[in-house]
């Protein structure tokens, strides 16, 4: 097989496997779909300006008494200080157009920080899809996708979103894998394809959504190509990709 | 769904993740199909006493120095004071039988000390399948699979077997499982059945295998019931599970 000159493609499946799959030369792209990726996406979609990913709640309450708009929830749930939660139906656009929004969440935000020495950090949903393939391709850097899961074990929702993703950039042949998980994921998108939202039916995600009563945003959050914004992270910042 | 008094089962992709999945009140069965615990059950069929593992190398020269036979390999090489790598077919009964060894590989021995607080942590291949899984039923715990993946990284082939084992054990109504990589898992398996070896051609490490013209065994390591001898931990080594 020639692998001379292309570039590689790679599924992270959880933020523990990260460090063995580390490449800082890599365009990274992180994957949250039930919810944080689809909601940060939805929120520059809603004008907001800025979003800063923090890792702690604690951190989330500093900025909140600075006078940021916060998001920040554990286990799918709304946090007492907060002005949002995870779900992208919060991010109204008279509320945030033009606003810095900090945001922590369980998963998603943890991950981002994971990759910030890659050469490019990416947020990836169904909602920016086919503008991600574009932009990826022509960056012309190796691709690793990181799922993030849900606490640090394997989640269907990312992988499927991962395969979906791997699928449409090795569609280009100076793109290449070798990966096992890359494999995987492109076989299990195959199969859920069809019928998606039976599919994800049986993921544990959307029992611990429903349970909570947020079941709601699960097809949105599989909608394709309802904007072709691109957040990415800046600094300490996600700003849309044209910024960077 | 009825959740209540059941067993659950769950798989582990990576070692990286075990963490997260710890579960020590479950039967904890050790996955490293190309070779490790396909060469572990063939070595026990040729008569071994026990089998030591050890994580590291500089352990397994100790133990060679002290007159054991040694069994250790790194990124599927023999190592050079060892008197055999990781392949099933070093086994000979001749040179075995009745013998302990002394055992180190890449991915698989560092899986058994992980799991090692478990209430059992057995050893499991294409090899033993059945036995295992009417030995695990018969536990009536919780049951954990885990991978040893390559390199922290998801494999497909111990994902395979994880998936075939899982479908197996579900079919006692006992037993549920609530864990999206079982899903998957069980998914990856039913595809890949009906023509295993066309399969794993993708596999990962099966190129590894075949640049380093070991892929003789990939056939032999899925082999379904050969036995129906079941390596179990016992503090330090490994013995029969009828022993401990």
């Amino acid at each position: 097989m020639m692998t001379e000159g292309k570039r590689k493609v790679e599924v992270c499946f959880s933020p523990a496997m990260f460090a063995d799959f580390r490449n800082d030369d890599a365009v990274v792209v992180i994957v949250d779909i039930l919810r944080a990726t689809s909601a940060i996406v939805t929120a520059f979609m809603n004008g907001a300006r800025h979003i800063i990913p923090v890792a702690t709640l604690d951190e989330a309450l500093e900025y909140k008494k600075k006078g940021y708009l916060v998001a920040a929830e554990r286990d799918g749930i709304v946090r007492d200080f907060a002005d949002f939660g995870n779900s992208p139906y919060n991010f109204h656009r008279e509320i945030i157009e033009g606003k810095d929004i900090v945001y922590s969440t369980t998963n998603g935000t943890h991950c981002i920080m994971l990759a910030q020495n890659s050469f490019r950090v990416l947020i990836g949903a169904y909602l920016n899809f086919s503008a991600l393939v574009e932009h990826i391709l022509q960056a012309e850097r190796d691709l690793l996708i990181l799922c993030a899961g849900w606490k640090n074990k394997f989640n269907l929702e990312d992988s499927l979103y991962a395969g979906a993703l791997a699928e449409a950039v090795l569609k280009n042949n100076r793109y290449i894998t070798l990966c096992d998980s890359t494999f995987a994921s492109m076989d299990l998108w195959k199969l859920a394809k069809p019928d998606m939202m039976a599919y994800i039916e049986k993921a544990a995600q959307r029992h611990r959504l429903k349970k909570n009563k947020l079941d709601d945003v699960i097809e949105y959050c599989h909608t394709l190509n309802l904007t072709s914004m691109i957040p990415a992270l800046k600094n300490d910042h996600l700003t849309l990709v044209e910024n960077i």
